[in-house]
């Protein structure tokens, strides 16, 4: 960490400030310019708030070096983790990808979605219970009869599911998911990424809406930090001033993310792009840029399409994906 | 609402999406061009789903012509709503200060800055009990202590009092609050703000990190629907490509919400700017735009100030701004 | 085009409206509702000032169904366009690579990248010799110079070459470039598009910093409107809120695009993430969704790296990215 | 300027890198720490690459302390700059309001606005005769004509004029215009700002759509570093994701502008908010905030209000915010 002082810092004042952080255990190396001198502080800085010290009448700016995250560092942990999903192993070299619908909906609809995603090559199933909507007025899914209807939908497939939660005291009904996803909004709910820190369950934790990559790790060093170090991160766009898309998907994170964390990392290409036509060359090019798994939605009733989203592949379109994915992977690895 | 058909929408399909939409209870206004057909919806559509519309395949789009909320709306309820918060108005013509600091740390801290705050103006005493931070390691508040402590500040001064609540499971704590806090990473924590709408607190919700105002009107509908009207808005700034300031203070949002909201709208400049010397000019710009009234950080330490926030305000600083807000208040009126 | 008329609107304004817009030869197809009115216009809208209706007391907003871009737009030419670059194809199935330095800096270094790059099978050679830098004290590039150099690595090689213009003043200069490059700083600069508008050469137009999908087939209209209809455009990076990358390259620009416009697209990793290491990964994804080529940086002297720019690649690292981008694009087609 | 070195660099490449420093002038301070070297780097650092420094194999990062910008910065020109525009003091404590409508259109039109605006406390007049129009088919101004009407207009109210230059083929015709301004999509058009800084007009410089305050502050360098030091800046508002304004208005640049350079500040809430409503309270918001002043689009015709647009006042409307601005003023001061 480097703390520049301001040009007319009182001597008094630095004094004060080296003192207080001679006591936090750091060593000050000082460097005198003409305009600015710059102390650099050498040991671990991780626990140092840079708020605090940036509030000092004596400072005109903290700069980390360090990274703030520990357990998520790749630097501390050089090693890619592999989080074991129901059996089927996330990360460190392998390709999963999570499909199904949206919402589950009915027991016909998820077990017929399951059984379709799982013959075109999905490795775990997706489908929410519990819906974060925007207006309180639409459907907020079917909680914890969705949570039964997925059971069953993994007894038919034998995949394993993945489901979000969207607050802590409904953790007891999550017992029998495998991966439990923490959604966009609920990046930054700490209290409840504390909670699912004590838990030993697979968390799949979204970027959230406007999160930058590292505000993104130390959400998952919450988690971490609880002793549950099981997280998978999951890309599914950020929001910028572009509107032809739902969000803007920031497959740059992709490689950025594997120099910065041992972490697998999935791609969301349906929620990102927010339209069908959309998920297919989106889910080629996250394959491309070495994620290790994609998340996708499909549905299973083409003709009824009403009460599909506008980002849902049909199981026939899924396959295609999962062909051509599979091919560009070998190339990506 | 606007329904957009697709040049080569098929006859059959149009049909299919016509019944649909009559079956809601929908009138169906239809102007055909050269290029597309539009399909203009007369009736309640803040029930439907565009999404769902606009992923139909005979559709290109979809425009919403009624805003999705209801409650919060000024076009159905045009007189300005007055939030009672323990005997202070908010909204309706008045102007009120919440003033206090960043974290509640000891009895002594918060009665002394609570005394010096009512001393300035200040007309309700804020303190974080529970402490949202982006990094597990770091102080997280001092949570039903802080709560206790904010109490007998309380006593002492008389001052209402405003504080954070982060999870729901909190919600016992936080029965002598006069004023219940979402902060902006649980704007869309739509559990919590369920929960919330079931009480009858006034709650003062903050704008979300990079959320719309639609959006954050959402979210006050949501609290509404469940029966608790007593909300209050509090932009905070919003994330940007910017960097000179921890977020962008979007001052426009006042005048934009006064014309959709009947609901009080309060600015944070301390939170926004994140730099202590820009909360003076800052809080004087939204009293000037038209605000209904302020939150601003104040310590009492200057002198150690090594545990104050970067954007607190000295009490003599504050009385500074107190003063000259009051005269804007005067001409902005 | 689709007006709202506000709840309050008088009927002699809206009559007023009516009659103008009727002058405009447009068809008004009207549908009142409960709390709006709406005009639904129907003819060539592409002229009509949105902002100016929108500033009319009766209005309350103006929605476009029809894309305000003609020449530029797929649904009036639904064919591809391939743009002829010194005898090398872009567009329309053809895939091509563009690769070159940052900036020329002599006959030596330009030459050795020129037939290093052609080696590993670029097809088309960059360099800059008018560099558009932020600060007035960096260097500016070799300009007359540099486009003297660029011209002999093309007689060495056949490599046509592409090469940016900062000035319409400068034109003349530019006699024997295959393709001119329009900077992202210059997407907006509607002097300079004018006057390519009337050349007969190749223009690259890179995105602008942070424009839309939108505007940016709007400048490509502008210098299509005035004759010249080579226009390739080049996505290279957005600016957000994220900076662990320079810019945040948005692929989902490549199939929105596709369906928008029949003009050629390319993709620059280099500028969108300004990080060596990233452009391997992101050119392998740009391939995967679609894009009809590529733009690279290439710099011929690693050992003596202090003069190369922190985004290019070696020869060998770029002969790398080009075979895989060979297989994926057999795969993406 | 400071480098932070890789945890694993070979001894070599930093021996290199320092060799290189050094050559600059530059005087290395090393502080190293358990998991990174640090160098300090002492001396002018305004011309040293940084892109080009943080490219090199040993290099984890390059933050800069000081400034890249010198003549802009308050730092080594502590005085307030006042530029005098035809007569009046902009900056340095002085106040002004320039205003007039979006486009001159006719001698009556412009003659008029000219005479209210005048009578209402505006001290420059606007008027647009090139205009940048993002379509190529909307109106682009008067040109010559445009110009001439502005000289009559200023002959009948003596008010000085601000008129929007588009590209330096244009300059002769700027002869007799007091201040010449530069548009937001021109910010970075070098070419331009490098002619302007050969110049002796007052140039009133624009924030671009997206560019952040030390890119404005360069582009103002690049008109000082050609020897015109008469610069003004107008904040016009910035690109975010909200739509419910055209931009989002970024006061707190006002403030922060302030501690950074002696250039005189101006807002443009018209350009900013793009409705007529938002002016006023913005208008007042961003007096409050510290302003040197502002600059207002009025129109004329408020019963033939077709021709105007939606962001602008009529002549009354301006003179309430002038009334208003002058006394919240005093309080700002």
């Amino acid at each position: 960490m480097i703390v520049i002082l301001k040009h007319n810092a009182q001597q008094e004042q630095i004094e004060r400030l080296k003192a207080f952080l001679t006591n936090l255990g750091l060593r000050i190396d000082e460097s005198r310019g003409d305009h600015s001198t710059i102390l650099g502080l050498v040991g671990d800085t991780t626990r140092v708030d840079a708020d605090l010290i940036s509030s000092l009448e004596a400072v005109e700016a903290v700069r980390r070096i360090q990274e703030p995250y520990k357990k998520a560092n790749r630097k501390f942990h050089p090693e890619d983790t592999v989080v074991d999903c129901g059996g089927v192993p996330v990360g460190g070299g392998t390709f999963q990808i999570i499909a199904g619908p949206c919402s589950v909906e009915s027991e016909e609809q998820i077990v017929a979605v399951a059984r379709a995603v799982k013959a075109a090559g999905a490795t775990l199933l997706r489908g929410g219970a519990f819906k974060p909507r925007t207006s309180p007025y639409a459907f907020q899914g079917l909680h914890g009869d969705g949570l039964r209807l997925l059971k069953l939908a993994k007894q038919e497939t034998g995949l394993p599911i993945v489901t979000e939660i969207m607050d802590a005291s409904h953790l007891d009904l999550f017992a029998d998911v495998d991966v439990i996803q923490v959604g966009a909004r609920n990046m930054q709910n700490f209290e409840l990424l504390k909670v699912l820190g004590r838990t030993d369950k697979p968390i799949l934790l979204k970027r959230g809406l406007a999160n930058t990559i590292q505000e993104w790790l130390m959400s998952a060093e919450y988690i971490m930090a609880g002793g549950n170090e099981r997280v998978i991160l999951c890309e599914r766009g950020i929001r910028t001033y572009e509107t032809a898309t739902r969000n803007t998907l920031d497959l740059s994170s992709v490689p950025v993310l594997r120099e910065k964390t041992h972490l697998p990392i999935l791609i969301d290409p349906s929620h990102a792009t927010g339209v069908a036509r959309l998920v297919k060359p989106m889910a080629m090019a996250a394959t491309a840029c070495g994620a290790d798994g994609l998340m996708i939605e499909v549905h299973n009733n083409p003709k009824h399409a009403l009460c599909d989203g506008a980002q849902s592949l049909t199981p026939d379109e899924f396959a295609d994906v999962v062909r051509r994915v599979r091919i560009i992977r070998e190339v990506a690895k």
